[in-house]
């Protein structure tokens, strides 16, 4: 943990914070917390700040808190990713807060298992508490919002420009153009990335994806697996807007 | 699996490839293959090529192998990398052999516990089949080379330049210059990238690793998890010295 995350409600009329949970755990037995000694935190969707230890006992930590005036911007990457196995969802999760994504699209796809969408890790109360240890990992406070949609051509026809209006549309897609490329081209300041199943999009998907603005773009000519992929991609894309924002 | 890989000592004097084990198994009942069918194959660290079943049964699959002339070039990129949890090398290799790396160093820190030396993950009976998993699924034949060292002194003075003798040097840093500019400026053909332990590497360790030609590099000011970050570093380096050999 190298921002320890709060819930607006946890900030107390007096402006301090107390914890009881895992939290005041972990400040006393990992960081060893003591009166007087500060500790960075931030609100959930709001700003990062420092706290310093008013007590600490066994069940109760108060933190006297003082934070900043601006809250981290969104993200400028966006995810659409084709739900891939329960199992490498589950481990992705964290990985993709600590990358940071604004949002976090997933759709069913033909190569996608029905079953897929039957999983707890879909749950808000599963996943909620694996992207905010993703936050707690890179010290950022914009949780990403998430969708699930079960029909891909409801979901790209109907839903897809309420969710993203603005920005670069990137489908991965192997063997395409170089992701920096086609940003830096673009000068683009925001981009919404689109990921397929294991066994790729179909040419009906592709093309309705092309048809909404999609556009190819790949890392050579290795197949990834979903979650790798999904990393190396991300790092890529937010690297090509940095340096297009330049 | 994208490519199956096979052992330079599976191609019997009569150019077939005889298999018994797991990927007969994967032949038969994954890809469904009859007899007359192509598939794609590799041998270890040489060419590419195609199989055509001659035979299948319960126990035997029997290959006709037509191979390139090419053997795949060494990915460009290698990785010196302080030894992570157990856990999470054990899903690095497989990763690391997708993303491509011309060789693995693995090595000792202040801040690597001493005990991480002592996994059954570092031993090359359980982690050449996982890098081979990589492989297969990127459809590469090179595996990486992998050495582990105990004493990070030792190897930086006395074994790197040896291990490593030509390319630019980049150490993973927080904050530091990206590693576009920095790949881009040297016009790099080949990269060695360190990425220290969780906690980062110490002053000392900074300062032997500057001292034999490391450049800080950083991704942005998100601290990553180890794995996190050896994907998005990697895809990074492959990326800029894609970009660089333009």
């Amino acid at each position: 943990v190298n921002l320890l995350l709060v819930q607006p409600s946890e900030i107390g009329q007096d402006g301090i914070v107390r914890l009881r949970d895992a939290r005041s755990a972990h400040l006393r037995m990992v960081l060893k917390a003591a009166p007087g000694q500060s500790v960075r935190l931030g609100i959930l969707d709001g700003p990062r700040g420092i706290g310093t230890v008013r007590s600490i006992a066994a069940d109760l930590v108060e933190l006297e808190c003082v934070f900043d005036a601006d809250v981290p911007p969104r993200p400028a990457v966006d995810l659409l990713l084709a739900l891939p196995r329960p199992k490498v969802m589950r481990r992705l999760w964290a990985q993709l807060a600590a990358l940071g994504v604004g949002q976090i699209i997933l759709t069913n796809a033909e190569r996608v298992e029905r079953h897929y969408f039957d999983t707890h890790i879909l749950r808000a109360d599963v996943y909620g508490p694996l992207l905010v240890e993703g936050l707690q990992q890179a010290r950022d406070t914009r949780v990403p919002a998430v969708t699930i949609h079960r029909r891909f051509k409801i979901l790209v026809e109907d839903h897809l420009d309420t969710l993203y209006p603005h920005g670069e549309r990137l489908l991965a897609h192997p063997g395409s153009t170089a992701i920096m490329s086609v940003l830096a081209a673009a000068a683009a300041r925001r981009a919404l990335l689109a990921i397929g199943p294991e066994g790729g999009w179909n040419e009906h998907e592709l093309r309705l994806l092309e048809e909404r603005g999609f556009q190819r773009v790949g890392i050579g000519t290795r197949t990834l697996r979903t979650d790798t992929a999904c990393i190396a991609l991300l790092a890529l894309v937010h690297a090509a807007l940095h340096d297009a924002a330049r």
